[in-house]
């Protein structure tokens, strides 16, 4: 798109016709590409002529303006004259335009603009003798000083601001509007002066002068700092470059039949299909920005300027029906006559974007697939869980990992038990600790939400939390807590036990107060775009649930199964607590015999209702995987208890306690290992799973379980779990006299499990890739220690997302496209899914549609997100995205 | 070679003609393939039969002889009869025979093996009368039932032994050869009854069905607990399979001109070029394996049995000769005749092997290159560390990990001031601690070997202990320390302070009590072997080292640069301790620069000393990876001391120190991601290493500084950190006005790194695989913490080997090759090394060389091993490691 030597550089629009098109966006930016699309369906636009974006890059590069761009841009001035009817430096009716940035994609407030471009002494004359305003002439001229200075000389604005005060206090006036003519022909000398004096250059009075600086001074704040933190951030690219707008000006502030303002085609909150906006009258555009005057919403511009007001409306439908989507506009009313600025599309709630794109589709202006494809799918988010209220005031404390989503507000504690005290009380409560224990469950059952100064997004706090559908900021590393103090700190500021805090579980921000929330809610729309989602997808959709409330939420939000059930997320809770204490400190198999016992008809119960649940969806059950640290006592007076509960000595359990102990708890005794050394536990959850499948296939109803083995590192492993299953499996239904159809697979979650994925197929019947654990290896990369490097790598642009939020497709995404070929070389119908955090991540959900797997698995709250984005996917091969996508 | 329908199943040899030959090992066993071999060239050797030892897997499946099989030992043992003259199963000269196993791979002890078979109540008579000896002759029978009882109905040897004990106490004499005929004839009858009892079996006294039964029992033994755990631990496949050598009996035990022994062809221990051995007159074989009888030394042979032992000694010449290579000989002297019942291929000690190789290259008998073909390159280890004397009666206490090599004894101490008080005394003192730090440091020095009971392979320990070639067990994990009360405990045993112990660095072993030690000497075979190892490798060989103490041992055993030097390891000691600390927990840029210009002279010094002692050879420099915890202060006395010294707050301290805890420190903070957060540090590191490079060029030294970035995982931060090297080393030449070349490369010691191989050599102008890291991360496994769970793999089976120890090829080694491939796909001159562990490891190192890797590094110990293997390595792609490999 960015052209060879034989492409134009400039494109001209004016008089009903322009060189681009909307087609032209990369080339022209959005603004540019926009003019020219207006223009060209008869649109009232100022004409004007649009730099292409490709000349910004090369001209950062060398600082010198390609020759063929002199002349161009000459050339594009005269046809300007000639449509205009008025003269670039012209004495008596002066050309002038504003200059604006304009990049492919919308960075709002990011570039530079100068308006009234081309005034200098001698044409201020001409503009106050046509428009019959010289205080109007002298103001814009003022204005446009001012703004060159701040812009292309890089001058702070405050002095300019300080010069016109003093002048406004010395007339003895209040607003700029009532300074008169002469003292505003004073400023203008005064600024000129401030201009030299601080940069020992003169002012450029020749309007040429004048437009190649502003050339310039675009051209150069794509790289300012604001605006490569901002690319940064958006991950858009730094090669694109901005392209220059220069409009020939139109007035709002010309007189009281003239104004200006900025209008929605619907109702970018609600979706609601009416024209929305607000405008001042008499004003100039940077007025309705900077928040000097308060605008009034756009209906009474029907009874001000019927006329125009009709145009707008007019001009709306158009641009809606032209563009197919919900079009930002600006616009300025120069003399009763209506003149568009700009056409973009309008960003939107996700509650708006759902509503909008069900009823464009009722409307017969999109398809149903359009609507699908044009969802942005972690918009929806915003529809499930409360959410801050965009318009409140925030006193932000400090930000932490968005772990798990939704907003809370609530009172603060640092107990468990005060959490509870205070919950069951009715009170809403926040519980804040360094990081959560299980011996911490109960407080968060009774807590609102929860907030950490420890941990990662799969802390003991985050997976309860998301497990629990609760809001959850983890990992929070300027919070430092002082339990028996009773106050957290965050940079010297203290929030004490009782005061209200409000969490944002989805991006991590902490609060200080009770900010406004908006309550979820979901309407029948949303029902319906999903349904239209699932007709086009050909990924399936499970849910990560581990209980049997999680299970029927999953099923509600549309799971076609469960690709993880983590059993030991099963064991938090009191009495299990104890029992698989018992287990892993166990003195010898007897000891854990007894403990598994005791185990055996809990989990046996869970798995009931879990299958209950799926009403016969496959449901992978993986086998227990402890970070066994997470189970065992913290405190002396937690192994007292539990040694008095056992019997047993404390001094002898806590020497156990210690030896369990493991400096890379992460790289330790994890997964199938434990299974290895003590087959039992490995037996019991197998029975356990096998006679509740029994009970519940006996009672009719369908059960698919699938047993995953964690963690395999080699085919052996995998073999020997395999065997313990298999034999359980035919005793329970030997026992039951019943069978049950069942797969047997392996999670891959191990570079060495990818590597050798051949042989390992060639004995599991599934793979199911866990890509946090993946991705944690693969960097060599601890989530819970990431916190110290993390967010500088991603500030500094060392990476360009957190890995564990965007899969990492170049490299664990390479493992995984190995693992996946090498698998289905030795076993065709190999059954393929991912059950990491990334299962609900849209770009990694299309990447694994890419290589053929069977579904993706992820939190109850991230299925709709992941239909949307499956239906997405599918689309994106068939080619139907790129089409929307191109649109503007 | 386990054959087709038409291979014979049974290779008769005898007669001076054998159907098989030396090189059909694979198929007849090492014995047979001996036996058959030695046939051929005129050794005299009682004619017998082989069975296949591919019948062996296929009788195991079916638990079914091939009908085949029967036809052909019927047909083999008629030619037996005729060889022999002797009838199987006659009464007048009954043909008996010995059943022995003998796998392709020997397994001494393994097997199962039963003489006189072919005995019974009738051919005993025909014996006695041949033999004119009837209590022989029912000594024979009397020893036969007894071995078929125990190998074929497999019962216990003790109610045997029993019986005879009772027999020799109610007939008044001591010695079981004293035992009169009628005696041994009910023990026959008693013998017999005992088996009916215990298996409700009659005894088979058909011979045909006693040589069928014994081949059964053979078989089976190929499958007993015993042998699958030596073949696991050996890395013996389970489908060999065992042969079964079916010979005539000679007697060893029939008269006072008989004997029996065992010998080797040059002195195993030394290598000296005598026949070495020992025998026993009138005694059959297992009466010198029982050691119930002295055995004499072979020369004494000489004056007893003058004929013989000129035979024996002809013999073995012509073996030796014959073989090309020493050989270990089992010999029957029956009535003064000589008949050899085996040779195969002599065990030696390193030292041993060594001097046989380079004696045999003197005597012509072998080609330079096959003596470097034939020396396992780990037996040079013994050349290179005191050893436990392998006569030595050891006391066993438990077995870490072997974490530097070497064997020493000395009074144990559990503290690095203890230990420095009493070593500078002169006192042999080991260091016993739960785990080091740094703090010990000095008590490390003085100490002669270390013991620590957690911790890995990469231990500080085990780190520092190998960096001053001093032996450490590391990780022993049932050493209970209880420093306060002074001492020990291995499973309830107490060692206390000044108890002695020895520590076995090589193998792990940590003995109570003194035991005897073999100093190493290096002999000048050693550098001539070493020489012509040098000449057929095409691997360059490097050394890791840290210190110019390091390099200059490198040097000394020969390695040409240096692949791996880590500068965290320069500051474990003393003031440099202090500096590093400071530069940790700086509170900001200026402290840590204030710290940092601490430790540039000292870092400067110490990269001088190095390229000194290297003498232009490369030095890779890794730039600091530190593991941060390793430097912190452990405890609040050492937080305090650091405190006062940095005129700092306690509290403040304690806090900053806890704020850098990990919970998986190996994932987190540590390599390159510490110097890109600060810049600094990689500053100053690059401006030593040149500094100091331009130092010593500037007095006309040569340098070849290698500047290696750790931990990369993507090329960005490697370009990051490569882009302060190269501003730093411009600055340091225009400062010293002089150049000094060098590249600029990185460790691949993430598995994401090998996946973006290609984008990283884009940059990079080296790679040096960090193996150890590499493993980790590949298994997910922390080298500290694989304690609970490795051993067991290892033991079970479920991993052949410890993958730290033994590079893992099919998983680790696969994205070592990735890698190699991607790297060289986009830098083709791309240099490759290795600098883990497994730089060291013969596998590994062939492994490295079919990969085109440029050079391998190892701990300087290693360095001769690594250039022996390195030369068979590049044999073995001649083709002439194979031909040496095919002799017996």
């Amino acid at each position: 798109m960015t052209g060879g030597m034989t492409q134009p550089l400039v494109y001209f629009f004016g008089q009903g016709r322009a060189d681009g098109t909307a087609a032209m966006k990369d080339l022209l930016g959005g603004k540019g590409a926009g003019l020219a699309e207006m223009t060209n369906i008869g649109i009232p636009v100022p004409p004007g002529f649009t730099i292409a974006s490709s000349i910004c890059i090369a001209y950062l590069e060398s600082r010198q303006f390609p020759p063929r761009l002199l002349q161009q841009v000459e050339a594009a001035l005269q046809r300007l004259e000639a449509a205009t009817g008025k003269i670039f430096g012209g004495t008596e009716d002066p050309l002038l335009v504003s200059v604006r940035s304009g990049a492919a994609v919308s960075m709002p407030g990011m570039m530079e603009t100068i308006l009234n471009l081309g005034l200098n002494d001698e044409t201020v004359v001409g503009l106050a003798k046509q428009s019959n305003n010289p205080r109007f002439a002298w103001d814009s001229y003022r204005r446009f000083v001012q703004m060159y200075g701040c812009v292309v000389f890089d001058l702070p604005k405050a002095p300019f601001e300080e010069m016109l005060e003093r002048r406004k206090q010395a007339a003895g006036v209040e607003r700029d509007i009532d300074l008169p003519a002469e003292e505003m022909t004073q400023l203008v000398g005064e600024f000129k002066a401030h201009i030299t004096a601080a940069t020992g250059k003169d002012f450029p009075d020749r309007p040429l002068d004048q437009l190649w600086g502003a050339i310039e001074a675009v051209f150069e704040s794509w790289h300012t700092k604001r605006a490569t933190d901002y690319r940064r951030l958006h991950s858009i690219s730094d090669a694109m470059g901005t392209a220059v707008n220069i409009v020939t000006m139109v007035y709002g502030n010309l007189a009281e039949g003239s104004g200006t303002g900025v209008a929605f085609t619907r109702d970018p909150s609600t979706g609601e299909r009416v024209l929305y906006g607000e405008y001042l009258l008499n004003a100039q555009g940077e007025d309705v920005v900077s928040g000097s005057r308060d605008p009034e919403p756009i209906e009474r511009l029907r009874d001000t300027l019927p006329v125009a007001y009709g145009e707008l409306e007019r001009v709306a439908r158009t641009l809606e029906r032209h563009f197919r989507d919900v079009q930002d506009l600006e616009f300025t009313i120069e003399n009763r006559k209506l003149y568009m600025l700009q056409t973009r599309r309008a960003q939107r709630t996700g509650h708006a974007a759902v509503r909008i794109a069900c009823e464009m589709v009722e409307e017969g202006l999109i398809t149903q697939e359009e609507a699908v494809a044009r969802i942005p799918p972690m918009d929806l988010d915003q529809l499930l869980h409360p959410t801050i209220d965009p318009k409140a005031k925030l006193d932000l404390l400090t930000t932490g990992l968005p772990a798990s989503p939704g907003a809370a507000s609530g009172a603060v504690v640092f107990t468990a038990d005060r959490a509870e005290e205070r919950g069951k009380k009715g009170e809403a409560v926040i519980l804040v600790r360094r990081e959560t224990s299980p011996e911490d469950f109960h407080g968060m059952v009774e807590a609102k939400a929860i907030l950490t100064a420890r941990g990662g997004m799969t802390s003991h706090a985050a997976v309860v939390a998301r497990g629990m559908g609760k809001p959850c900021v983890a990992g929070a590393q300027e919070v430092v807590v002082d339990e028996a103090a009773g106050f957290f700190a965050v940079d010297g500021r203290k929030m004490k036990e009782g005061e209200w805090i409000t969490l944002d579980g989805g991006t991590g921000r902490v609060l200080a107060g009770r900010a406004a929330l908006v309550e979820p809610e979901l309407s029948g729309d949303f029902d319906r775009l999903l349904g239209w989602a699932d007709k086009v997808r050909t990924l399936r959709i499970r849910v990560n649930a581990d209980t049997p409330a999680d299970a029927h939420r999953g099923r509600d939000f549309g799971a076609e199964g469960i690709g993880l059930c983590r059993t030991e997320h099963m064991f938090f809770e009191g009495d299990r607590l104890s029992a698989m204490r018992e287990m892993i400190v166990a003195a010898d198999d007897e000891g854990r015999q007894k403990a598994l016992a005791r185990l055996l008809p809990m989990q046996r119960g869970d798995f009931e209702g879990i299958f209950r649940a799926m009403e016969g969806y496959p449901v992978t059950i993986r086998l227990l995987d402890p970070p066994l640290h997470e189970f065992l006592p913290h405190d002396p007076a937690e192994v007292a208890r539990l040694a008095e509960e056992m019997g047993r000595e404390p001094k002898e359990l806590q020497r156990i306690v210690d030896g369990l102990s493991e400096q890379n708890p992460m790289l330790g005794l994890r997964g199938c290992r434990l299974g290895i050394i003590h087959p039992e536990i490995t037996a019991m959850q197998a029975r356990a799973i096998f006679e509740a499948a029994c009970t519940v296939a006996a009672r009719k109803g369908r059960v698919q379980p699938e047993v995953m083995i964690p963690l395999t590192s080699t085919v052996v492993e995998y073999r020997r779990q395999a065997l313990i299953v298999r034999q359980v499996a035919e005793e329970v239904f030997r026992e039951r006299q019943i069978t049950v159809p069942y797969l047997l697979g392996t999670m891959i979650e191990l570079p060495r499990a990818a590597l050798t994925a051949d042989e390992i197929a060639a004995e599991a019947q599934f793979f199911s890739f866990g890509t946090n654990d993946l991705t944690q290896t693969t960097w060599g990369l601890s989530r819970d220690d990431a916190g110290s490097f993390l967010p500088y790598y991603i500030e500094h642009g060392i990476i360009p997302d957190d890995p564990f939020q965007v899969l990492d497709q170049s490299g664990v995404g390479k493992l995984i496209s190995m693992a996946c070929d090498l698998g289905r070389r030795t076993r065709q119908d190999l059954k393929l899914g991912i059950c990491g955090e990334h299962g609900g991540e849209p770009a990694a959900i299309a990447f694994c549609d890419d290589l053929g797997m069977n579904y993706v698995s992820c939190s109850p709250f991230r299925v709709p997100i992941a239909r949307l984005a499956a239906a997405q996917a599918a689309l994106a091969k068939r080619g139907t995205m790129d089409r929307t996508k191109a649109t503007v």
